[in-house]
């Protein structure tokens, strides 16, 4: 892990670009140590630098985590194929015609889920060796890969996700498998994820300790006070 | 208002019983003042000494609220009529037998909804005159009673409810006016409220800014976390 960059906030949270092999990320860790990390991880169309997951990001570091983000391949700061760029534009042009999408998104987003989860699990290895970063760890974000993570790594002690309606079909089966504590946030008018389809994953998860938060809004309409109980949930789980 | 007991906690809250009229009540408020009050109303089949009821409103008033609860008629230390033990009766076999309920509960819990709210703005008018109580005001717990005093008291400025499953016609009707910022908690599994019901139920709300919050478990299973989520909810619109 090469540090490319670094950057101290005014709230003292230290903000460094990595790289890891091909792997481009963002680590951002509070003032005090050691602090337990957390994974934010993002649907893939949406590159690591997005000004609302930068600010997510490092107000959970504010709180007293250590959090990173990585762009996963033809993401962000990676190189995108011609092929990516196709399915993601047939994907976007059906959704906004409000036609069925699960064929598309399935041949899509599932081979995606599966290629992040390797590149998590190694920069989640770089991190833990890092001074100053310790576990139990987190997970917070893109559904379909938290609960591939969550069934695979061992090391994720918590999980935090976000929106949920679609999901490919292997996540949405292997739901059931996730044990860890559950915070799953959804808004209730998202306009890409179907209310209904959220709320019956909810439902399929196997964890006992799961709560269920849900906001009046669009996709991006999330409040900002569950960022605040995001953390608190992490400290319940973490600390 | 007449205070016939009064008890000083551990963490300094005051525990105070009164009497107003007829009206048996509990205030409970925190060490430090003046402090916003809080309403704490519950299902008429409960009195207001139920200790996981008590254990809230101590735990809430230790946050920093004034918290006050009362019994309703019929319940707790008031008398009952052998009409209304008729009526819990029929209503508590009706729901163990898996009966349909709606017009039992229609006609029995519509009229209690009615008759509590001119006791209840006859205590906050008693409690607001009170030195170190103040607005604005909140209310927590009974789902009927606090749409219809949200609608009728414009002193209600943000509105805690659980459980929802069942509540008169007239307050899901009148669900869509109710503009107070909104908490709505409820159990994934609560026995006595279908699910689905209650989430209707959240999504009829007037109000823009409402949040859903379901936990795993039955009706009594609620985290107690959710206590402290409802103050800080509290503390975003009262304080």
């Amino acid at each position: 892990m090469r540090f490319t960059s670094e950057q101290r906030l005014d709230d003292g949270v230290l903000e460094r670009a990595f790289t890891l092999g091909e792997i481009p990320g963002t680590l951002w860790t509070p003032g005090s140590a050691p602090a337990p990390l957390i994974l934010m991880a993002h649907n893939n169309g949406l590159p690591r630098r997005e000004p609302r997951l930068v600010a997510r990001a490092r107000q959970t570091a504010a709180y007293g985590y250590a959090v990173a983000g990585i762009d996963a391949p033809g993401c962000g700061d990676r190189p995108r194929s011609a092929a990516d760029e196709q399915a993601r534009a047939d994907l976007r042009r059906a959704m906004q015609a409000g036609e069925p999408v699960d064929e598309i998104f399935e041949s899509f987003i599932g081979p995606l889920v599966e290629q992040a989860v390797p590149e998590w699990r190694t920069t989640l290895d770089a991190l833990l060796a890092l001074p100053g970063i310790g576990g139990p760890v987190g997970y917070s974000g893109w559904t379909a890969l938290g609960i591939r993570l969550a069934v695979a790594e061992p090391r994720i002690a918590a999980v935090g996700l976000f929106a949920g309606g679609y999901v490919p079909r292997a996540q949405r089966e292997e739901a059931r498998q996730v044990t860890v504590p559950l915070l799953f946030l959804l808004q209730w008018d998202d306009e890409g994820n179907p209310r209904q389809r959220a709320l019956d994953l909810f439902d399929a998860f196997g964890t006992r300790e799961k709560t269920l938060h849900a906001n009046l809004g669009g996709h991006t309409g999330t409040p900002w006070f569950e960022v605040e109980d995001g953390g608190r949930f992490f400290g319940r789980h973490l600390k």
